[in-house]
This record gives structure tokens, C-alpha cells and sequence, in this order.
């Protein structure tokens, strides 16, 4: 009955969050479409911003800033609770922006069952610039929107501020196994380098962000509170990445949506770093001839050393532990506001299987 | 003597302005070096921001920050004239992060007589990442340097709208003329699109963003006022990117820099666009065949063509005409700031040679 009840509040919630995006595309194009001058640029981005790129995500981001804003008052007000959907639909935004540029420098062929952007005819390099305008967008939205608020200036320097630790992220992930390089170099995989790739380059933005915007919307800015629920949300964002890294080579692509690459593509992934951790000189020396190759028998090869050194028995233990760790942290910080929206948050990732 | 005296301070000015960049590298990497995190993400920025990509430009948009804001008063403080400076260099950050990811779009291969960042060798697509990492230090040297200012939020809003426009012109120049199309497409190129581009693409962040922020700073904020500065300042930038097209032809690399190649990249230019305007039949279909074609023989046609048409003396007339209606705006307006703003604005740029 609660599932029912929880999972019944989730769809409807999801309706009325999707519901919203259409005036949302219409506020940001309506202007430049009227106008002569840049009817053109405008037509390009509607169908950036509405046929991909942003709409068909599992919008779990987004849905996360109207949820959490929820559990923080009982009088919130119809436009509180609309503003509040404009902020998850920035979030989005800011995810469109980061996967498409993301796409590009990873070279990746497919997103959420469709070619990535950058790959359609047509559209190649332009969509770095496109990528810019959905980060654009972000502001254009938080300004008609919020500009009247108390909160405005705090929401733009947390949305520059979270943009900016995942550019950091990501120059200390492409930096750590360039994308462009030739041979397998694991001197710079270790846990710490895992550890602050995840919480710079998605953490951030995919945990604390959400949860720090309904705070700030609802009045709550002091340090301590928002120190608190970074400490937690960060833990939550780590165990969410190691997640995707073990969804990504033992999940089916039918449940998943893509095909992981993460092998072949040399990412510095949970499941190789602990691997490295474990294996035998033997081992470190297949893992290495064998790691970061488009080649079949490669990737077979990893894998079997993965199993050989039981990574699956490992990962679930690992699970266990981190979710007892983040429940743990919970129920132990003395957090000031609704620890339900911590608990909510972690039951719907824990034990997901896409 | 008043020449003399002009540039000399223009050249205390650029020194003083070359001073605090040292400074601002500081400020933008200090604790990312400090922190093993993030240690190697901020080595890798500080060579973006040092070595490359900002501070060896002419400096022309950064300065003019500082000397629009030193029109605005006689009672300035250092204080004030170092913000001024922070914030010409916020504007060259800007023009960091367009040049940088507009290379890319463009397949450039060289820019201010060095290769372009994304050619280095170790670097290639990271460097839409680093595009992002210098658009957002603008707005930790802002927040650093103007937050507890009463024209922060203008600020942020004006370089979010700026970066906003400016990509809208990228957009529109970029779906005029695809980099990566195979035949040369006249259809789209007309006086109207040509102007467009000029005003979304450069106008806008070149010209009336350095004035409307020593405005902001100044405590000017009037719409009235900040219409009319745009006015002139759309018009110089418009004269200025017409120059900027004529030089790319006409003038030798060795004074302008860089080797122009407006023609062969298929670039909506003032020039071609002119030649199309008076070109008989034969002359476009000339024009149609040669044009974005890498191919010496094919630019040297190009070249002939606009001969035949004279382009130049074209040009010449363009550029007596512009400068008188420029100055004649000037003059005419009701501006309730100093004029010599603008006089010395356009001055800087008539005739220039690079």
C-alpha cells in the first residue's frame, strides 16, 4: 500500500513536471522567433531543446528539486510549487548541456536509445554551440522566474558554482584516461583520483544541486544546514556512480537503454580500480593488455579477470555497506530540516537496476 | 601632442591592466592547487588561462572597460579602477571562451600567430572543456571582486545575456554557412542575414558590453541611456566587423597576424556578400564555383572577381560613410553621459590596419 500510494505521488508528479515544459520551450523561443533576424537561430534550438537533448531523460534530477521542496513546508503556494518545477527543468538543462558536450568529447555514439546529438546529419560540431545555449537557457528561465525573489542571486551563483565544479570533474576525468590515447596508462587509476572525479564531475550536480535549490527556495541558507546535507548528498552521489560503473558492464542494454562501454572506452571506472586493487601482477598485466580496446575479444577478456577476482561479490558487499553508511549518516547529523527527504532520495536509488 | 599624449596613456593603461592578471590566475586557481582532489584539474586550467588563450589578444574590448569607466568621473577610487580592470578581463575571458570553441566549430588552424588550443598536441576536444572553464572564471572573479556591490546582479545578468546573445550569432552564422558542407550555398547570404550575424555574433559582447558594464559601474542604469549607447555601439561594431572582413582579404598577414581565409572557409563576409548585391550572372556563378573551396587557384578567382566589381572602392565609400554616420549619431543624441566615450571609441578603430 505505501509503495502504491509513493509510486502513484511519483507519477503524478512526473506529469505535472512534464506538463510545464512546452511553456517553458515557448518562453524561451517566443521572443527570437518574432523577430526577422533570429527566426532562424531560434527554429534550430526549439528542435535542440524539445526533440532532444532534454525532455526524454529519466528526469530523476529535476523531479528531485520539486520532491524535496515538498517535504520542506505544508503552505506552499501553486507558484512556489510551479517555480520550484522551473528549477527542475533547469536542472535538466544543466544535464543536457553537460551530456551533449560530454557526447562530443567522448565520442560516444548513442544516448537514451537515439544517436547523440552531435551525430544527426547536419548538426556535427554546431552542437558546442548548442550545448552553450541549453546552459544559457538556464538563466533566461531562473530570470523570468525568480527574479523577484529573495532567492534569485543565491539560485544563479549555485547554478554557476555547480557548473563549475563539473568542469572540474570532467578535466580531471579526461585527464586521468584521455579519451584520444593510445596505450592503456593505469599509473593514474586509483580509489582517491575515482573519488573526486564522482563527486566534482556528477555529485554536484546531480545530488547536491537539486536538494540545495529547494533549500535555498525555501528560505534555507545557513552554512551548517547546507554543509550537512552536502556531507550526505555526496555520499549518496559516490554510491550512485559506482552503481552506473557495475550497471554499465553487468546490466542487459534492453533494462539499461544503452550499451556500456566503459571498457573499451578506458574510463576510470569502480569495477577496474578495484580490480587493480586485488589482482595478481598476472592479472594487472591481462587487465592492462586488454583494457581500453574496441575489440571483442578485449573486452571479454576484462571481464573474465573481473570474475576470476569475484568483482560482483565485492561490489555487493560494497552496496551494503554504503547504503548502511548514508542511513547511518541520516539518522545520526543533527540536520534541521525533513530527514525524510534524504531517506526518500536514497530508497530510490538503492538496489535500481537502470 | 594631443596624439602623443593619448598614447601614452593608452600604454600606462595596458600596463596597468597586464599588472593584475598575474593576481587573477591566483585567485582562480589558489585552493583548486591547494586541495590533492583537484590539484591536477587546476595545473592543467592554469596553462589554459597563462599560456594560451587570454592575455596575449589586443586587449581592445578589456580596456575598454577602463576607459569608458574613467569618462564616467573624477572621483574614482583604486579600488573602483580595480574592479574596472577585473572586470576588462572578465570581458577577455568571454572572448577566451568564444575564440576558443569557435576554433573548433571552424576547423581553425591557427589564431594571434600560434596554433589553436584544441590543435596542441594532448589536447583536441578537452578544450570544450576548458572553453567552460574560462567562461566560468568570469563569474568567480565577479563574485570575488563586485558581490557586495550594488551592481552585482547587473553584471551577472549583463554578461549571462551577452554570452546569450553572442550565442545566438553563432548559431545564426554557423546554419548560414555549415563549416562542414560540401557546396557552396548562396541562398542564405543577403545584407540583412550579414547584418545579423554582426550584431548577435560580435556587436553585441565586443562594444556595448564593455561600455553598458563601466555604465552599471557608475551607478547608470536607465534604460533610455542604455538604449542609446546600444545604438552607436551595434553601428561601430557593425563598421568594425566590415573592416574586420575587408582586412581578412586585403591586408598582409604579416601586419594583421594570422593568414585570412574568409573565401575559402565559405564565410558570409561583407565582401561577398557585396559582390553578390552588383555581380552580373557570370560573375556569381564565378563566385558559386570558387568560393569555400581550399584551393589556391579558386581563391585567386574569388579575388579577380571582386576586382572586376572594384570591392574596394566599394568598401572605401562604406567606410566614409559609416564613420560619418556614426559620429553624426553621436552628435545628435541626448546622451547624459560624456560623448567622448564614443568619439574615442570610434576613433580607435577608423582606419586601423590590424
Amino acid at each position: 500500500m505505501a509503495v502504491n500510494g509513493a509510486s502513484v505521488k511519483t507519477s503524478t508528479e512526473l506529469a505535472e513536471f512534464d506538463e510545464i515544459f512546452t511553456d517553458l520551450v515557448e518562453d524561451l523561443t517566443r521572443t527570437g522567433l518574432k523577430s526577422s533576424e533570429t527566426k532562424d537561430a531560434f527554429e534550430w534550438f526549439k528542435e535542440v531543446v524539445l526533440t532532444y537533448n532534454v525532455p526524454y531523460g529519466k528526469k530523476n534530477r529535476g523531479i528531485s528539486v520539486v520532491s524535496s521542496f515538498r517535504h520542506l513546508g505544508a503552505d506552499q503556494s501553486d507558484e512556489d510549487l510551479k517555480i520550484a518545477r522551473v528549477m527542475g527543468w533547469c536542472v535538466e538543462l544543466l544535464q543536457g548541456f553537460f551530456l551533449v558536450s560530454d557526447d562530443i568529447m567522448d565520442h560516444s555514439v548513442s544516448r537514451r536509445g537515439q544517436p547523440c546529438w552531435y551525430k544527426r546529419e547536419n548538426v556535427g560540431l554546431i552542437a558546442i554551440n548548442d550545448s552553450y545555449f541549453l546552459e544559457c537557457a538556464i538563466y533566461q528561465l531562473l530570470k523570468k522566474y525568480a527574479s523577484k525573489k529573495p532567492y534569485y542571486v543565491q539560485l544563479m551563483e549555485l547554478f554557476l558554482e555547480t557548473t563549475f565544479q563539473t568542469v572540474v570533474g570532467q578535466c580531471l576525468d579526461m585527464t586521468t584516461a584521455p579519451p584520444e590515447s593510445v596505450t592503456t596508462d593505469f599509473s593514474k587509476f586509483s580509489m582517491e583520483r575515482y573519488s573526486a572525479i564522482v563527486k566534482w564531475k556528477t555529485a554536484y550536480y546531480s545530488f547536491y544541486l537539486p536538494v540545495a535549490i529547494a533549500l535555498y527556495m525555501a528560505g534555507i541558507a545557513d552554512e551548517d544546514t547546507h554543509a550537512k546535507a552536502k556531507l550526505i548528498l555526496l555520499e549518496m552521489g559516490h554510491f550512485f556512480q559506482v552503481q552506473d560503473d557495475y550497471l554499465d558492464c553487468y546490466s542487459s542494454s534492453e533494462i539499461l537503454g544503452k550499451i556500456g562501454t566503459d571498457i573499451q572506452d578506458n574510463k576510470c571506472g569502480w569495477l577496474i580500480v578495484k580490480a587493480l586493487e586485488v589482482a595478481s601482477e598476472q592479472q594487472r598485466k591481462d587487465l592492462e593488455a586488454n583494457y581500453g580496446k574496441w575489440n571483442d575479444e578485449c573486452i571479454e577478456k576484462v571481464k573474465s579477470v573481473y570474475k576470476e577476482l569475484g568483482i560482483e561479490g565485492i561490489y555487493q558487499q560494497f552496496e551494503e555497506e554504503s547504503y548502511a553508511k548514508i542511513t547511518g549518516l541520516i539518522d545520526s547529523l543533527d540536520l534541521g530540516v525533513p530527514k525524510s527527504i534524504f531517506h526518500d532520495f536514497v530508497n530510490k536509488i538503492y538496489k535500481r537496476q537502470k
